[in-house]
C-alpha cells in the first residue's frame, strides 16, 4: 500500500450551511459608519447589494444554510481535496506533515467561485439582472463571469490596468463565459475619468476600480456590485474551505498545528481560518497565520482605523487595519493581494489576538512557489506563494526544533494564469517591492479627520 | 440530498497496473519495418529509446505492474473524478446521460502526464541524463518538463511553430518546471536546418519537430527521445484513465452505451477506450469513437499503409493510418491533433471494426466547447472540444430518438492555456479548415514506393 496523497470527500459529505464566525466573536465587530461616525443601517446599503446579501452581512446567525442552487453549481468542482505535500517536506528536508487544501480544482483556478456562485444566485433571486465588479489578478474577475454565466446574469468587470496588461489571457477568460472587461481607470465613469486626469499613468488600483465599478452599479438599470473579497458575506461564502478541511482532518485523524493563509482582503484566508478561530475560541490549541505581500503589510504595518474601502469614498467606512484608501502599492505580481484595507472580520480577529500575521517579499515567495512546482508540480498562484513561502518557514523551524508540526495552508489557486511573474523571476529580472516608511506615511494621511474605531 | 454530480476514487483504489491491448487484439499488431519493409528488432530502438521502455513496446503481457515511485508521481493528481455533465445535458435537452473524465486536474492541465511520469521514471531508472520530445499544442511538451523535472532529467522541447507563437505561456509553464523549449523548425539541427532552407515559413508541424528532437536525442550524451503519442507503451500507460472509469462506472452500476475520445496521435483516445475495447472483445455490447478534425483526417480519409511517424524518416515505418509523412496541416487552434498518422494500436482496432470514427470542423467543436464553459463551468482545451463536440451530436440523437443512451466521453483538458482560439471564435474571425481532396492527393504520393502492410 502507497502513502495516502490525498483526503476526498464525497459529493453528500460537502457542508451544507456556512459558518459565521459572527456568533461566536468575544466582542461585536464594529458597525460600519458614514463620515460622521454614525452607523450605517442596511438600507443605506440598498443601491449597491441586493437585501438578501445585505441581510447576511450583519447577520449573527451561527450556521447559514446554503441554497439548494448554490450547492449544485459548487458541486461542479467542490469538495477539493486535502493533499498532503510530502515532496515539498522531503525537499525541506522537515520532520513538519505539510498539508495543503487544493483550491485550484475550480473552473477559474481559485477559490473565488465559492462566493461568486452564491453572490450571483442571492442577487438572481433578488430580481438583479447584471453585476459589475473589479479585479485585481483576475482571479476574481473571471470567477464571477463564470458565476454570472451559470445563472444567466450580465457582467462588467473593471481590471486593474498593471494586471489587465500582464495578464491578457484573463480577459479572453472572462469574454469566453461573457463577461466584458476593461482596464481600469477607464473613461467610461466619472470616477475614472476623474482619476485619469490627476494621473494618467497610474498603474490602477483595487480601490480605483471599486469606485468605478460602484459608480456604474448604482447608475445603471438592474445592476448591483459584486465584491469578492473583504465584506462580512463574501468571507461567510469562502468557510466551507475551512469546514471541508476540518472533515477531511477528522477523516485521517489528524488536526492541524498552524493554519496559513495569504491575505489581501482577507477571503481566502478568512475560508480556511474561521472554522478553526471557531475551534480556538472554545478551547483548541491552534495557531492561525495570515501572509501579505511587503509591498502592502496591511496587517502588520497598518493602523486599525476606519476607512473606506474604495478611493473615491464611495463605500461606507469600515472599522479596518488599512494602509490608507488613496495607497499604491507597487505593481508586485500577487495582484490580488494589492489592497489597502482588510476585512473587518480579519482586522477584528486580529484585535481580539486569535490570530497573528507576517509580511513576506516576492522574491521570498517565487523561491518557495518554484520549489513546490518542482516537487508537487502544481504552480502556484502568485499570491498562494506567500502561504507557501511561509509554510516553508514553518517547516524549517519545526525541522531546527525536530517538532513533527502538522501546517495546513490554502492552496488558494494555480498560477497558469500568472507565468509572466515566473518568467521575471526565472530570468532574473524581480525586484523586491517593501513599502517604504515614507511611502506609507503619505499614505497614511487620507485617513486625517476620519473617526475613530472604538477600543475593544 | 442532491444528485451526485462525481464518481471518486480514493487514493487506495487507482488501478495499480496498466492494460496492454496486445494480448487480447483477434489478429497480431503488423511489426514496425524498415524501408524494404524488413521487420525492425527492439536493437534498432535502442539509440532512441530506452531498453525497459522498448520491452513494454513489444509486450504482450495482459497487465503490466506500475512502478511504486510512478504511482507515487500520479497520485499528486490521480485517481481523476468521473463528473456527470447535468447542465449540459440540460442545455442540449437530451436524455443522454453524460459523464466525463476530468483528466484537466493534472498539474500540466491535460491526460499527458500519465506517461510523461512513467517514460521519466523508466529513462531515469536506465542511466538516462537528459530527454528531448516535440509539442504541438504544448500539452506534451509541459507535461514532460514537470514529469523530467519530478526525476531529476533535464529536458528539451521542440515545439511546432504555429503553437510556439500563439501560445507563448506554454514556454513559460516549462521553463517553470525547468526545461528548454525552442520553436521547431529551428536551426539548431540538421532536419531543422533543411526544412528552414525549403520552407522558411513554414508553420511547422509535429513530424518536423519529432525530426529534430529525435536528432538531438541520437546525437547527444546520455539522451534519449520521448514520445507524447502514438506509440505503445504510451498508449499503455494511459489506460489508467479507462480503468478508473470502468471502477467509477461500477461504483454507481452504470455502464456506458459509447466511449468518445479525441484523436490525434491517439493516446488520450486509447487510454479511455482500451479498457472498453477489451470488454467488447469479450462480448460486451460497447460503441467506442474516435473523434478528428476536418482539417487532419487521419482515420476516416487517411489510408491503412506503412508510413514514417516524422519529416525526416527517421522512425521505423509504423502500420498506421496516415494522410503521408509530409502532410502539414492547417493552422487550427487543436495544435494536439495536427500529426499526420495515427497509433498502429488505435489503426489496427480501426481495421479490425471495434470502433468506428469521424472528423468535426473546429467551428462546431468551438460551439461545443463554448455551451460546455457556460453550462459546467470548466473551459476545454481545443482538442477535448472535438469530444465534446462529438457527445453533442450523441446526445442530439438520443433526444430525437427518445433514448436515455449513456455518454462516456475523455475531457482530456483544460484549455486554459488556449485562450486565443477562443478569442478568435468569439470575435468571428475564426474559419473552418477541411483538407481538400487536392491537398490529401498531395501529401499521399509521400507514401509512394513504401512498402505495404499486410492485410488482416
Amino acid at each position: 500500500m502507497s502513502r495516502q496523497c490525498k483526503v476526498l470527500l464525497n459529493d453528500d459529505e460537502m457542508p451544507r450551511q456556512w459558518y459565521n464566525i459572527q456568533a461566536d466573536l468575544p466582542h461585536p465587530l464594529p458597525p460600519p459608519v458614514d463620515k460622521e461616525g454614525k452607523p450605517i443601517g442596511p438600507q443605506a446599503l440598498a443601491p449597491v447589494f441586493p437585501m438578501n446579501l445585505i441581510e447576511q452581512e450583519v447577520s449573527t446567525q451561527r450556521w447559514i444554510d446554503i441554497p439548494e442552487a448554490v450547492i449544485e453549481k459548487l458541486l461542479l468542482y467542490r469538495p477539493s481535496p486535502l493533499c498532503r505535500a510530502y515532496a515539498f517536506e522531503k525537499a525541506l528536508k522537515t520532520p513538519a506533515k505539510i498539508y495543503y487544501k487544493n483550491e485550484g480544482v475550480s473552473p477559474a483556478g481559485s477559490h473565488k467561485p465559492n462566493t461568486a456562485i452564491a453572490q450571483a444566485y442571492y442577487n438572481k433571486e433578488f430580481g438583479i439582472k447584471r453585476l459589475t465588479t473589479e479585479t485585481g489578478a483576475g482571479q476574481w474577475g473571471s470567477a464571477l463571469a463564470m458565476a454570472c454565466k451559470l445563472f444567466g446574469l450580465a457582467c462588467k468587470v473593471y481590471m486593474v490596468r498593471i494586471s489587465f496588461e500582464q495578464k491578457p489571457f484573463r480577459k479572453m477568460m472572462m469574454n469566453t463565459w461573457g463577461a466584458e472587461c476593461i482596464a481600469s481607470p477607464s473613461n467610461q465613469t466619472n470616477a475614472g475619468r476623474a482619476i485619469l486626469a490627476k494621473t494618467p499613468d497610474t498603474p490602477g488600483s483595487l480601490a480605483m476600480a471599486i469606485s468605478e465599478a460602484i459608480e456604474d452599479a448604482v447608475t445603471s438599470k438592474d445592476t448591483r456590485y459584486s465584491l469578492g473579497s473583504v465584506l462580512n458575506h463574501v468571507l461567510l461564502h469562502q468557510t466551507i474551505i475551512g469546514l471541508e478541511a476540518q472533515k477531511q482532518f477528522q477523516k485521517i485523524g489528524a488536526y492541524p498545528d498552524v493554519v496559513i493563509g495569504c491575505v489581501g482582503g482577507g477571503s481566502n484566508f478568512a475560508g480556511i481560518s474561521f472554522p478553526f478561530i471557531c475551534d480556538k475560541i472554545h478551547g483548541k490549541k491552534v495557531r492561525i497565520m495570515a501572509v501579505e505581500p511587503a509591498a502592502c503589510p496591511t496587517l502588520t504595518r497598518g493602523p486599525f482605523v476606519y476607512d473606506s474601502g474604495d478611493v473615491a469614498m464611495m463605500t461606507p467606512l469600515l472599522a479596518m487595519h488599512s494602509l490608507g484608501h488613496t495607497f499604491v502599492p507597487r505593481p508586485i505580481h500577487a495582484g490580488g493581494l494589492r489592497y489597502h484595507g482588510m476585512a473587518p472580520l480579519v482586522s477584528h480577529v486580529m484585535r481580539e489576538g486569535l490570530m497573528e500575521a507576517c509580511a513576506i517579499n516576492q522574491l521570498e515567495c517565487y523561491r518557495s512557489a518554484v520549489m513546490w512546482a518542482h516537487t508537487e508540480g502544481f504552480i502556484p498562484a502568485p499570491e498562494t506563494s506567500h502561504a507557501i513561502a511561509a509554510a516553508a518557514q514553518e517547516a524549517i523551524r519545526a525541522r531546527e526544533e525536530g517538532k513533527e508540526t502538522t501546517i495546513l495552508l490554502n492552496w488558494s489557486g494555480h498560477g497558469l494564469m500568472d507565468l509572466t511573474g515566473y518568467e521575471k523571476f526565472l530570468t532574473g529580472k524581480m525586484v523586491d517591492a517593501t513599502l517604504s516608511e515614507d511611502d506609507l506615511g503619505k499614505s497614511l494621511q487620507s485617513l486625517a479627520g476620519l473617526p475613530q474605531p472604538p477600543e475593544l
